[in-house]
């Protein structure tokens, strides 16, 4: 396959496409753009053994991720796309006209709108469920926006099977051309071609830090600033209380084992920080997981950028000063395999060295020794934002810690208790964001349909006859929508 | 009163002493928050005739003026005080556990919790809806956020007399002193040093574009960006289709002189644009207008420097190349006063001359002739955003025009069919908000009690026992709030 950079003066072309495509795009039904979505669940599904075999080698990813991870992309289309339908997301409200009152309420109706061309950049990590057909892609469509998707250059063959089963879609559903594109190019010009033209209208990211934060100073200094959605990553700090620990040490070392190491640590929930206090419990739970980690095997990383990152910054990580390797895997690795490892700091290091404080994207983790518990609680106030943390505790110790309950929520997106921050739900109550650095916008959610709302606005119509106004805003209710109707929920036509 | 600019090296002070309080007010229930809200507008109404007495001497607005606003920020404290205690705003979201799932599905629950604190810029043309006791603040305190008002200078010792009633509010309500805090400065450097202080998490403004695009610039440079809701101001276009002027062209002129010229021009939804076609009825309305602006009288305005901003920005529109006066208020007018102006040009006028597109604050409006409706709709395509737009159609030019109807949705965040943008009604159903440069976000009102979500994001709390969920997320729904509970909204227990 020849799939060579998207020239730079073709955007321009691409992004007037998009926006003829946008004002016929945008009067779709909710059904017929649930129906576009869904057709391409099924187009995705049609793609077969070629798409995973491609994924394979593009990705170095384990068959049952991928065919795993497709079913998950093919659920997630299907459920945006009933959340499409169902139209809670549009937020409409009614306050009918109160004509005696002085002055006089007009009759004022508010549903959300799609803002324009949405720019996605896909992941590296999620060749499916955060690429081209991914999340971003499916909100968007959702909220009626045309999508333009800059292909990962790790995965432009995967990206492109993905673009063409868009295409048929989109073709089987009679939809404009623009409404959806699929540019290619590992160029920093792309991206900034992309997020700096003026029909641009939103952007959705997942990856670094470093990409996603360009992104947003770009899309900051445009003359129209537009919304960036980048979700960057996060060490997702995990607290051990010391009496859950010492219920059972060796079986929490398991359980972080395998989460540490699932897909070769490329999650962005990844835990990369431990905090504990220091006790016996702590030095069992330690002595476990560094055996398990001794045994896990190492495995090919996603593209060789991300092992060589993962190599640098593990290794500065290491280099600080009082930071001690705990294990690694006891197996050599290939030139592209990430090792396993973890290490130890006390909390006075942790808190004085900033550079502690910062992912590193892989099969890592950092374990924090605290004095006590005020200690660790001085570690929850100094962390940047968190798309997850953990916290490991008894109901007793819940009871007494309450503050450092309110300090670790002031810093999270999701918060797990007695558990793993690996696996993200696909549901409606699902947060996957949080403050900053985490992501860039710490109102909206990357995972569950309530994303569909980062790429809408509200708008008013004031005084507008019943049969002007669109079907939402109908008094008839045709559509039979959740509305607030004069401050109340309901179904019920006006 | 002596009211001296806060020392830059008390801020720092400020600020500690908000984020201590943030961890006690945050943890008060909605009820306690709307009881809070609720007696700030007691003592509003308390306040009694001096309030109204220093706002009439330091902003020159009339007395009915003031006492309309002073009633309708009463009504919007307690009305926002009631959306804060039904707590739909929150959005909570209940997905329950399906253990033999594969992978089993955790128990996850969602809700908005407050942002921290809350710096609020009053502005200067609603010294009571939009200052110290405003829409912003009153939404900051619903969503549990601490706020620190900086006074508008043109009306300090108005904002010092609510800000009393607002710290004997707290004190009431036995809350923390750091709830609220009011500052005093005129400066650059104040602003700088509140929006840049780490440990405020949100910025709302109202006021000029160069006002609140600083604050947007400084809040995305900080290491931690914040989100900026700044309502910036807009010239609120109004297309007249032909047949609807013809119809009336003389009534519709006397309702628009009466909207240009209200309250000395000084509302943000201000006509600063009509846009028409070229025909006999728009010599007649363009001739009333002039007729009804001539025999306006001229009044004070807020203060100084927006005489002197009205005076040189209407003077440098009207001296651009084919910039016509039709009109000015045939009254002389004193120093302190601005001068109900009408001025026309041509489409193509408008289209080649980015200035004619700002605001103009003040009783001003341009009057912009089309030759055909193809032209309306290219200039409808080229305006920037705004807060709000309206249009004058028959019910078969509504017909006949969608793509001007489409062009105008794209750029508005209020749509208003036959009638006029000033008055903006409190309620639910209002956005007051729209794309760049109306405001700097325009997913969010300013207006209405959806204005609370400004100040809060989401968390999801996955595996948390019923007991340690806040009643929001309790199984038994102890505020019998909404609910989406597996998908379904409901205000059903679980």
């Amino acid at each position: 396959m020849n799939l060579a950079d998207t020239p730079l003066h073709e955007i321009d072309a691409y992004m007037q496409e998009a926006w003829k495509a946008f004002h016929i795009y945008r009067k779709k039904s909710l059904k017929e753009r649930a129906a576009f979505i869904r057709s391409i669940a099924i187009e995705l599904e049609n793609c077969g053994d070629t798409l995973i075999q491609t994924a394979m080698r593009e990705t170095h990813l384990p068959e049952a991720r991928l065919r795993g991870e497709r079913g998950r992309t093919i659920f997630q289309l299907n459920s945006y796309a009933d959340a499409c339908e169902r139209g809670e997301w549009l937020e409409a409200s009614i306050d009918t006209a109160i004509p005696d009152k002085v002055p006089a309420k007009p009759d004022i109706r508010k549903m959300l709108i799609p803002m324009g061309p949405v720019v996605v950049f896909g992941s590296s990590n999620f060749p499916f469920a955060y690429s081209t057909a991914g999340g971003d892609t499916a909100c968007a469509l959702a909220a009626g926006c045309p999508v333009i998707v800059k292909a990962h250059p790790a995965h432009p063959e995967t990206s492109h099977i993905v673009a063409d089963a868009i295409f048929k879609a989109a073709a089987f559903n009679n939809l404009p051309l623009g409404v959806f594109t699929h540019v290619y190019g590992a160029s920093f010009e792309t991206g900034k071609a992309l997020v700096t033209h003026p029909l641009t209208k939103a952007v959705g990211f997942t990856g670094s830090y470093g990409g996603g934060k360009q992104l947003f100073d770009w899309a900051n200094q445009r003359k129209e600033p537009i919304p960036v959605f980048a979700e960057m990553g996060s060490v997702n700090p995990v607290f051990l209380l010391p009496e859950k620990l010492a219920s059972d040490p060796a079986g929490i070392a398991t359980a972080y084992a395998g989460s540490i190491t699932l897909g070769v640590g490329q999650f962005c929930t990844n835990p990369g920080l431990i905090v504990a206090i220091e006790s016996d419990a702590l030095k069992t739970f330690t002595h476990d997981l560094g055996k398990a980690i001794q045994k896990t095997q190492p495995a090919a990383m996603l593209h060789a950028g991300i092992v060589k990152a993962y190599k640098e910054k593990k290794g500065n990580a290491l280099l600080q000063d009082e930071v001690h390797l705990v294990a690694e895997s006891e197996t050599a690795v290939k030139e592209d395999e990430g090792l396993p490892t973890v290490a130890t700091a006390s909390a006075e290091t942790f808190l004085n060295n900033p550079l502690l404080h910062q992912e590193v994207f892989g099969p890592y983790s950092l374990i924090i020794r605290c004095k006590n518990e005020a200690e660790m609680l001085e570690v929850a106030q100094h962390l940047e934002g968190q798309l997850t943390a953990t916290l490991m505790a008894t109901t007793s110790e819940l009871k007494k810690n309450e503050e450092l309950i309110e300090a670790v929520k002031n810093i999270c997106g999701r918060f797990i208790l007695n558990g793993v921050p690996t696996g993200v739900e696909v549901c409606l109550s699902m947060h996957h964001g949080g403050p900053f650095p985490s992501t860039t916008d710490s109102r909206y959610t990357s995972v569950g349909a309530d994303g569909i709302k980062r790429f809408a606005r509200p708008i008013s119509l004031q005084n507008w006859d019943n049969e002007l106004l669109p079907d939402e805003l109908k008094n008839e209710n045709p559509l039979g929508i959740w509305r607030r109707v004069n401050s109340e929920l309901t179904k019920k036509p006006v």
